[in-house]
């Protein structure tokens, strides 16, 4: 097998000094001009290349970004949003011409501390990307304590002074509600993914401000992002059908689509019975049975804007706090006026 | 902001030389067992770890596989194919604490060769992941000229030694035929991905073989992994009533899920007037309004298997022709008695 060719080979087939060699590739003088010629047709020749470790060492940039992603890799390869995020990245990466390290490491966020203490420690990487922000997040100081370039999508946050991609939760919680009370519903259920996260207790404040301005009922549940949790928190909702909400606001296009698909089994008619909200847009909401109203969060821009930041604070340019556009409503076959209201 | 300790920073720490505090942490003789306590204290106090660069020029491994993917960005993010199998690779990785390097082009194939030669030659990568096999595939020479380990997903091929995990398309071809047949359908359609790719071509084989076995008309279509393109085909094949197959067999979920769209919206009833097939198996293919009979292809398992393929031939053992098992069907509503059967 072939190995990649060295600078030894190139100062074997001129019968020179490997010193010579790298002189002559970096443009440093104690060379001739012939020689250097030389050097530079042979190392065309064989194929040589720069090395990343020798030119890292060398302080130069290492031309990658980190990300490591705590979910479970189930959740990860069936909702979109993870994939559409990615996406966006590299479309911003590639412009550069960087490159994107990632690991995706299950449900253990403590672990994405140590893959970017070991990343940057060992000098791969000259950033990270920070999803999935949490309330106590410990890689915020982390990451600041390690002087590890970053971009934190959540925030804002007092405790750091990284640039963030900051979304308003509540301007979303109220387009939402907006809506729902605009079609006559009093009494609307809520149905978040995990508390941990930062941006499921913004919706969650949001809601409930949007809520007590409109004078609606707001149910609350909490729930994995997954279909079975959406299914149980759905069946818990509508157990009561003295206190059953006409209209459900689901945490992403999974648990709406299960949760929709959970409401059709147990015999109530969408819209007419209930309505279905999902806080992300993707094929699944769009593709079922009935088509589901949903804030079109536009995902894949999001990532190019995330990778975009960091390139810039890699750059030496800090953009400070970004805030992301509100979302608009994607109003399908799953919303209609309440029952009450008809 | 901090910076990334270095044996400098040891070393002043401890008013040593820097040779003194190399030697300690690399187990060499020349420093006393106090002293290298005491850097082996001061280096983990600091947070400091052995940089990549540094071991990779040493002709450490860097732990690092790398994929390149030449496929429209949109494609990537809709179509569920891609992030199963990154899923996969993911998790091989981690069990030996590896990581990837991403790079998505967009659709040209021939950059794809460039990144891989500028990883390895820089010294980023042990290894790369070849998927999607073109017929006239520059990749496959390329790589092996490198001498850059690579497992291909496809094959087998006779112009290369380099593993493959290879899938028998016409054993496939076969498993979806024969339960058409056995349903009474005597006009089927294949409307197949681009032509460029080897699987596809295979599966085109073993579908002319199987149609050929069992007497049945095939109808042939080749069309873009989108939505668009899948509309098209569909609506070209069913514009003749006298010619119109009675079951179409799809390259993809996205193909599917949108080709069945267009004959519900063109006023066939799927299965009744035609049944619907697709090659890919997905949460699409299941939650749409008539869920979609489906080739149960195990993708998470099949990135796993080309991770762990790549990972022992970068170890030196080479596993050679890794034969896929065939993949079983789903069957849903969708498929049914062909109409001049019943």
């Amino acid at each position: 097998m072939a190995t990649r060719p060295t600078i030894a080979d190139i100062a074997r087939e001129l019968q020179i000094s490997k010193a010579a060699v790298s002189y002559a590739l970096n443009g440093q003088p104690g060379v001739g001009e012939q020689t250097r010629q030389r050097v530079l047709d042979v190392a065309r020749n064989l194929g040589w290349q720069p090395s990343a470790s020798a030119r890292a060492l060398g302080g130069f940039h290492t031309k990658v970004i980190g990300l490591a992603l705590a979910r479970p890799a189930q959740t990860v390869a069936i909702e979109s949003f993870f994939i559409r995020f990615l996406v966006g990245v590299e479309t911003a990466l590639a412009k550069r011409d960087w490159s994107l390290l990632l690991r995706i490491i299950g449900d253990h966020p403590d672990q994405e501390v140590e893959v970017y203490r070991k990343w940057w420690g060992e000098g791969r990487i000259d950033g990270v990307i920070l999803v999935d922000e949490r309330h106590r997040d410990p890689r915020i100081t982390a990451v600041d304590e390690l002087g590890l370039p970053a971009v934190l999508c959540g925030g804002p946050r007092r405790d750091t002074t990284m640039p963030c991609l900051w979304t308003d939760q509540a301007a979303d919680a109220e387009t939402l509600t907006d809506y729902l009370a605009g079609l006559g519903h009093r009494r609307i259920a809520h149905i978040a993914g995990p508390r941990e996260f930062a941006h499921e207790r913004g919706r969650q404040r949001g809601m409930q401000r949007a809520a007590a301005r409109h004078g609606l009922d707001l149910l609350s549940r909490s729930a994995a992002y997954d279909a079975a949790a959406a299914v149980q928190a759905t069946r818990s909702l509508m157990a009561d059908p003295t206190t059953a909400p006409t209209a459900i606001v689901y945490a992403n296009d999974l648990n709406a689509v299960a949760g929709q698909r959970e409401l059709e089994n147990a015999g109530f008619t969408v819209p007419q019975d209930v309505s279905v909200i999902s806080w992300d847009d993707s094929p699944l909401t769009e593709m079922v049975a009935t088509p589901i109203t949903a804030l079109a969060r536009e995902t894949e821009a999001y990532g190019e804007q995330a990778a975009t930041v960091l390139l810039d604070r890699i750059a030496g340019v800090d953009r400070g706090r970004v805030r992301v556009t509100p979302s608009d409503i994607v109003i399908r076959d799953s919303t209609g006026p309440a029952r009450a209201a008809r």
